[in-house]
């Protein structure tokens, strides 16, 4: 039987909050710093490695968070949302994005039809569509093959895609496995689409319109934005767009396109990569293969966040600390510093992923809370950012705790000699350097060169960054997400918060203002 | 006579804090709302205007901000600045980047020359350099003309340069000063030059070196591996290369450059925008009269900066609020959101200004502070914010204050009618509704719809982003951030906490490590 409480109602955050705080400068100095960094490790699929050992934890708190997973029946709860339970009650739906890539559980019937039969069928329509685009079958109106696909969508049907297809592109390159291009239009500001269309041949583009409802505005917006130049080229639209969308959009029947593949109102946005809403352009940029492995990968690691012991679920126990440095020890906001250049908009995707499902103030009953719950994330692949904004991570007045992603070995396999060693090995040793620079510090007479350290952080180790570890990677933060938001008991999966933004743009489109919103508008221009 | 103290021993900060909230929401209702919004402006350079209408003042807080300002001596400490004083006292040097694009006070000399005149002497050898580039007299060995330049440099010769150059590469194609596409090579992760190698013609490329000591090991290394491609497409790389250095660098008089543009140590990276860093990609990419009006831009807000009266000097009003956001109020973050895509990169390159300046937790005589200082600074252009972490903002349980820009026009001047209203029209409204939807939220029976409001922010409102509006924008944080840096009494112009992990990196690499260290290095396969 599972209950939904607060997380200050629940014994073990009680005990939570009383527990000793651990020093992490001390403790990762001298070789019980070696120690915590050989066993504070939890595997992850497709041989990454979560390791916390910079984490402020000992035996002590993970037995305490422990108990709260426990207590907070976390793995539960997981386990109704994957056989099928209404967990998003906001809006009244189940929340399915994991039968895009597995079943964990039991079948879950919705809409008439198996869901999982229902997203793998989606799959291999997309996989169809795209084999034929690369043989040629499927071409332009002057039998041409595409050589871009451009993906129309904002936020989740932006970010998520963008963030995995600039993950995979060099690796895509180098294995021989890249198809076509990939752009992206999501902004309502029409400098974006109009940069977009002037540096590609839209002779051989395909364009992809993404939006569940169908009723996107910025995404409409930009669709005509990109008709009216696939008119001007003297070309007709329709032969060179597809769609993903709901079944009982507007766009799903309509002559406009090409084709049309399937989501659902049980994946949000900012879970959707791995829905068709990733797989369309992903499948048409790199081959259908390379999808599917994306996906595996994924299957992979969901299934590690069913494991009750947090030792071996490393989604669950990342969340947990989380919740710990967030509500015991007070930390507003996360840096997410992957040291590989092919995840730079991967912080980006995260900040919507974990802020558009946790930043909200009443429980999943709509009770006002009388405790934090999702911080700030925001973050810039290193090395890059220890030539900025480190300097605060470092000496700044506010501990912010760090994620840390590094692979052992970079995509394109090209590499040069410097000083005695590679460009990957300096990568390397300085994510392990700022790891134990931020946790031991370093002190020295002149107090402005001095480091005072306990800045927490963990690591993600692989060994290369591929379909398979990237989608890892993402089920890792997705699941982590989810269990944050079990812990706090909000609905992780709505996203009221955006709406009256919305009504308000409307308002003032329609001239329909008062008082501050119409001298705003006065003042914009409207 | 300035003097140097600590934020809380002023008596107008004592006061401050015991100062009468404002409550926003109601502020901004009604007439009142209207009201504010017309007065509560600063005009800045270039037609711009900075809007506080929606931030937590009024006028008796506003007074209150006056006398923080006067027993700070904010624009007294800036004339000091600009005339010449050592007030990077960590490095002991002068801070003269103004001096880059105009001369606010006495002449300053150092090395033996007049400052002023050494920046315009080295950006008039840029427009030389960069004329004859344009003009086919400096070719590459086969005559041909040279087509992109790329930069090679991290930190502040990346971030504050690539923005930049993201920010007028549009305006620049539309108004025909479009003269090369520019790439960046930052990262030490080797995909990031081999991806950018991959991508351009090096046979017409010219590289820029951009390291000021000429030491900076991320930038020498991929140097290096630009000079490998070079030779392997049997090129000679001293005539496709170009140097950005001191002139006491090693760079400075090589055979290995085509040329060297200098800069010195009274431009700290983050502050070279304006200097030779970013003058030689600029000039090179946009023409130098491009660059010269950018300099414009931000030398007329400079002058703005002078201004005693905080209603009319934006940048310390703008300071004064932050302060009083973080040291009263308590919030901890602050987001950049420009609603203009071109300003794309414009948020990165604020983190790094202001989180590595002001990320401080010493005063500028080296004793620890008692009080908080640099907030953490994120963002993403608006609206695809809207569609991603705007949740957390609406109906989080943080307050994060923001900062909103503005244009009333793009910059293509192409557009499209959708539902009876243009792109950029649904831009403008859509920003003009935050601020109100932000400020006076909007009550709901059902609480997952209720939006508490009381969620500050401010807008620079201007009629296109071009190189004088983006001179003027990028002097406004600038100064914003040097304000700030005076009112914590913290040393902004030096970064000794990126120290540490630079030692720490170095020892990993040369294999002297132990303990955690040493552990990690072996994970990462070191």
């Amino acid at each position: 039987m599972i209950t939904w409480n607060n997380l200050d109602t629940l014994e073990a955050f009680k005990n939570l909050s009383k527990a000793e705080r651990v020093n992490i400068a001390e403790a990762m100095s001298g070789e019980n710093g070696a120690e915590r960094v050989k066993t504070y490790s939890t595997p992850m699929a497709e041989g990454l490695a979560y390791n916390y050992a910079a984490k402020q934890v000992d035996d002590k708190l993970l037995e305490d968070l422990q108990k709260l997973a426990d207590e907070a029946q976390l793995t539960e709860k997981f386990e109704a949302l994957y056989n099928g339970e209404v967990i998003n009650t906001g809006e009244k739906r189940m929340v399915l994005h994991h039968l895009t890539r597995g079943q964990l559980g039991e079948a879950v019937n919705a809409d008439g039809t198996d869901k999982r039969a229902f997203y793998k069928e989606q799959q291999q329509k997309i996989a169809d569509f795209a084999n034929k685009v690369h043989a040629g079958e499927i071409t332009n109106a002057a039998g041409e093959k595409f050589t871009t696909v451009v993906q129309i969508g904002i936020g989740g049907s932006d970010l998520g895609p963008r963030a995995m297809y600039l993950a995979l592109e060099n690796w895509a390159k180098k294995n021989d496995t890249f198809k076509m291009e990939a752009k992206f239009i999501s902004n309502v500001d029409p400098d974006d689409a109009a940069a977009v269309l002037y540096g590609i041949d839209v002779a051989h583009s395909i364009f992809i319109l993404v939006s569940k409802s169908g009723t996107t505005l910025e995404t409409l917006t930009n669709e005509s934005f990109v008709k009216d130049a696939l008119k001007n080229a003297g070309l007709d639209a329709s032969k060179h767009m597809i769609a993903v969308t709901s079944e009982t959009s507007p766009l799903a029947k309509s002559d406009d396109y090409l084709a049309a593949f399937f989501m659902d109102d049980y994946i949000g946005g900012r879970y959707s990569s791995t829905s068709a809403v990733g797989g369309a352009v992903l499948s048409l940029a790199f081959g259908p293969e390379v999808f599917e492995r994306f996906l595996n990968g994924a299957a992979e690691e969901d299934r590690l966040g069913t494991e009750k012991d947090i030792r071996k679920n490393p989604a669950m126990l990342d969340a947990l600390i989380g919740v710990y440095e967030r509500n015991v020890l007070g930390y507003p906001s996360t840096a997410v510093l992957p040291y590989s250049q092919a995840l730079s908009r991967f912080p980006a995707h995260l900040q919507q992923l974990d802020m558009e499902s946790n930043g909200k103030c009443v429980n999943r009953f709509g009770e006002r809370l009388d405790y934090v719950t999702g911080p700030v994330i925001f973050g810039e692949p290193g090395t890059n950012g220890q030539h900025s904004f480190y300097q605060l991570l470092h000496q700044g007045t506010d501990i912010i705790p760090l994620q840390f992603v590094g692979f052992k070995n970079n995509q394109m396999n090209t590499d040069v000699v410097i000083q005695g060693s590679t460009s990957q090995q300096k990568l390397c040793a300085n994510v392990a350097a700022q790891i134990v620079a931020f946790a031991c510090g370093k002190e020295d007479e002149n107090r402005n060169k001095n480091f005072e350290g306990g800045r927490p952080s963990s690591i993600i180790i692989g060994e290369q960054l591929n379909p398979e570890t990237l989608g890892a990677l993402l089920s890792h933060f997705e699941n982590k997400v989810m269990f944050q938001g079990f812990v706090w008991n909000v609905n992780s999966f709505d996203q009221e918060g955006v709406q009256l933004g919305k009504v308000l743009a409307k308002r003032v489109l329609a001239h329909e203002t008062d008082g501050a919103l119409k001298v705003l508008s006065d003042l914009m221009n409207i």
